[in-house]
C-alpha cells in the first residue's frame, strides 16, 4: 500500500468509527477509557521494549539530553498517562448537552445540541504521551482520531495506539476509534492535511514548520497550537511587590513552555524603582536581561548585566531564561506594542487603576488577558477543565486552553407538528 | 498598484479599521448603520446609475433572464437595503455580552466574554445587495470587511461601498470598515485567501468553482457556505396528509434556495399510497420527478409521468422543480442514503413515532435535522436571529444558519489580586 492510499484508508476507516462512536452513551465510552487505561498498564512491558527502540535512535542520532527526556517511557510514566486517562473518564460528558432551545411563533421547537466532530486529525512532535492524551480526549467526546506523531517517538507512538485500540475493542468500541498514521514520511502531512472529506478538523501541536505545513496544505478547519509571546505590562500604578511575584513568576517558574512571560514592559516613571530589586530578583534567578535603550541605561546605572534587545527578541518566543526588558510611555504604547509583536496568547496588566486595567483588557487582542495575575495559568487544568488538548492560538471555533468542549460542534435538532412556510 | 498590492492594502487597512470598530459602542454603530443607510437612499441616483451599467453590460454579454433580474437595483430595491441596515441597527448588539464567568479556588475571576473576529472577508456572487446585507452584519458585529463580488455587479458593488463608507464616516466610524477589492480580476481571490496576516475569516458564498478557488488557498479559516442537497424521508408511520404538505412546500415553495427539498425517500409500505395523492400533487406543481426502480414501477402504475433517476441525480442540488424519489425498505436505509448522497445541510424525517424520530434525530449529522417539519426553516429569520449571513454548510465555528453571533468570537478575560502559579 502506498502512503496516499494508506492515509486516505485511516480516513475511511476513521469515519466509519466516527459514525459509531457519536451514537455511544456517556457509560460506553467511560468503560472504554477505562478498559484502554488498564490495556496501557497490562502493556507496559512491550511499551517499555517500543520506546527502548526509539531511544537508541535517538542516542545514535546524537538528540539532545532534554528531547531523550521527553521521549522516554518509564513504568511511573505509563502509570501517570493511564492515570490520565482514568481522570478523563471521571469527567462530564458534553456530548448531548442542550446548549439552548426555544420555541417560535410558528409552534417549531429549535434545539441546539451538542455533537462530536467527527474524525480529528492530530498532528504533533516529540512526546509519546500525548499520542495518549489525545486520543482519549478524542475517544470521550465521541470523536475518531488520526494521529500523526513524530518520527523519533514512532516505535513508542504505534505501541502506545495498539494498546488503545486493544483496550477500546475489549470495551466494545470501534477498533479503528484510535489509529495512528504508520510511518515517518513527511509528506503525511500534506496528504492528510488535504483529506478534508474524512477529516473534519485537524490540530497541529509543535514549531513553525510543522505548523506551516498543515496550514498550506489543509483544506480543513486548523486550530493551531502554535508559540507564545507572553507580555506582561507593569503600569505606573502597580503594586509594584505584586509586580515582581507576577514577573517572577511568569518568566522563571516553567521558562519552557508557552504560557511563559517573553517580554517585560514598564512603564517609564516606576522602570527604575522596579528594576533596582526585580531586576535584580531576575538576575539572581538565572535570567538574561535583554533591554531596549532606557532600559539598558537603568540596568547598567544599577550594576546589573544587560545586553542590548536586537529588533527580533521582542517577536521571540526564547523558552528559556532569556527576558526582552522595554520601557514605555504609556498604557497606549505598552498596547501597541504588544499589538505588533505579541502572539496574542497571554498578556498581563499590573496596576491597581482599574479603569487602566479595563482599559488593557478591552483592547488587547489575546485569547487570554490578565490583570493582577500571572500568564502561567492560561491552561486547562488551571483553568478548570480537568483536562486539555492544549492551547489554541486561533481565533475561531477554540481560542485559549481548549479541552473536551472545544472537541465537539453543535446541530439543531426541530421538532415540529407539520409546519410549512408561507 | 499592481493587484496584490491592492489587495494588501485593503488589508492593512481592514487590520487598522477593526481595532478601532472593536472598541466603539453599541450605540456609536448603530448611528453609524443609520446613517449608512441614510446614505444610501440619498445615493439612489447614483446607485441607478452604476448599475445601469452593469445591466448593459449583462445584456451584452446575454446574461438570462433571470440573472438580469437579481442584478437590477430598483428605488425600491434600494428603499429596501436600506430597511435591512435598520432592522440590523435595531437588533441587540452581542459583542460584549459575558458568555461564562467563573472563579478559581486559588480567587482568579475568568469570563468569557464576546469579542469581535477582527477583519471577514467575503467573496460572493450575483446580487448586489450582498455587499450591503453582509457589510452592516459585520459592522454591528464591530468588524472590519474585504469584500469581493462578482464581476458582472462591479459598478453596482463600488456605488453601494461608496455610499456605505460615506455615511460611516459621517458618523464617526472608521471610514475603512467596509472595504471593496476594486477589480475583476480571478486572481484577487487566491491573493485574499493567503492574506491570513490580515483575514481572520473568509465567507465564500456561491458555487463549486468559486468555493474552490477559497479552499484551496485559504490559510485562515473558511465558513463555506455551500449547496444543500435536502432530504425528506416519509417513515411508513408518517402522517401521509402531513408528510404531503411538508414535500409539497420544502420541494415547489421555492425550489432555487438551498433549503429547498431534492431527494424524497419513502418507506416501502408507505410509498404506494403516498404517490397516489402526494406525487400527483407534486405533478400538478409541475414537479418532474425522477425515480429509483421501485418509484417508478408504482408511479408508471398510477400512470404519473416518471424518468429514471441517475446515479448523479441522488447528489444533485437542481434548484429547480425537479425531485428524484427513492424507495426505502427502513429508516436505516434513509439515513445511510442521506450519508452517503446528502451535504448535511438539512433533512427531515416525517413520522409518529417518537424513538423512530429520535433516531433519525440523533443518527442524520447534519447542520438541521427536522421532524415534521419542512426543511425550508433553515434560515436566519425563521430561527428568530433576525438577520444572516447565510448557512454554513461547515461543522466549525458556525453551522446552519449565521448570523450576528456566529460574527464573533471570544476571549478570557481575567482578573486577580497578584496570584501567581505554583
Amino acid at each position: 500500500m502506498d502512503l496516499k492510499e494508506h492515509i486516505y484508508d485511516l480516513g475511511r476507516r476513521a469515519r466509519e468509527a466516527s459514525r459509531l462512536l457519536a451514537q455511544l452513551t456517556s457509560e460506553q465510552k467511560n468503560a472504554g477509557l477505562l478498559a484502554m487505561a488498564d490495556e496501557l498498564v497490562a502493556s507496559e512491558a512491550e511499551l517499555l521494549a517500543a520506546n527502548a527502540k526509539d531511544l537508541e535512535r535517538a542516542e545514535a542520532n546524537g538528540l539532545s539530553k532534554a528531547m531523550i527526556d521527553r521521549l522516554t517511557l518509564t513504568p511511573a510514566r505509563i502509570a501517570s498517562m493511564a492515570e490520565g486517562i482514568r481522570q478523563v473518564a471521571a469527567l462530564p460528558d458534553p456530548v448531548g448537552a442542550t446548549i439552548t432551545e426555544w420555541t417560535r411563533p410558528n409552534g417549531i421547537r429549535i434545539s441546539k445540541v451538542r455533537v462530536p466532530i467527527g474524525v480529528i486529525g492530530i498532528i504533533y512532535e516529540s512526546r509519546p504521551n500525548v499520542t495518549s492524551d489525545a486520543a482519549v480526549l478524542c475517544t470521550k467526546t465521541g470523536n475518531a482520531t488520526i494521529l500523526r506523531g513524530g518520527r523519533e517517538a514512532i516505535e513508542s507512538n504505534r505501541a502506545i495506539a495498539a494498546a488503545l485500540s486493544r483496550g477500546a475493542k475489549k470495551a466494545g468500541l470501534p477498533e479503528d476509534a484510535i489509529l495512528l498514521v504508520n510511518t515517518t514520511e513527511r509528506e503525511a502531512v500534506p496528504i492528510m492535511a488535504g483529506m478534508d472529506q474524512y477529516i473534519d478538523m485537524i490540530v497541529p501541536r509543535g514549531g513553525h514548520a510543522l505548523i506551516e505545513a498543515v496550514v498550506s496544505a489543509a483544506r480543513m478547519p486548523v486550530i493551531k497550537h502554535y508559540h507564545g509571546i507572553c507580555i506582561v505590562y507593569v503600569d505606573r500604578e502597580a503594586d509594584l511587590e505584586m509586580a515582581e511575584k507576577i514577573v517572577i513568576n511568569a518568566k522563571t517558574q516553567r521558562p519552557g513552555v508557552c504560557n511563559a512571560m517573553e517580554t517585560l514592559l514598564l512603564h517609564r516613571d516606576i522602570a527604575e524603582q522596579f528594576l533596582a530589586t526585580a531586576g535584580k530578583a531576575l538576575i539572581a534567578k538565572g535570567v538574561e536581561l535583554r533591554g531596549d535603550e532606557r532600559a539598558q541605561a537603568i540596568l547598567k546605572a544599577q550594576g546589573s548585566p544587560v545586553t542590548p534587545a536586537a529588533e527580533a527578541d521582542w517577536s521571540t518566543e526564547f523558552l528559556d531564561l532569556i527576558l526582552a526588558v522595554r520601557v514605555v510611555d504609556s498604557v497606549d504604547e505598552a498596547i501597541a506594542h504588544i499589538e505588533k509583536y505579541g502572539s496574542h496568547h497571554s498578556d498581563c496588566i499590573v496596576t491597581r487603576n482599574e479603569a487602566t486595567a479595563e482599559r488593557f483588557l478591552n483592547e488587547v487582542d489575546s485569547a487570554t488577558v490578565y490583570w493582577n495575575a500571572s500568564t502561567r495559568f492560561t491552561d486547562g487544568g488551571e483553568f478548570g477543565f480537568g483536562a486539555e488538548i492544549g492551547i489554541s492560538t486561533d481565533k475561531l471555533h477554540a481560542r485559549g486552553p481548549m479541552a473536551l468542549e472545544e472537541l465537539t460542534t453543535y446541530k439543531y435538532k426541530i421538532r415540529g407538528e407539520g409546519q410549512i412556510r408561507t
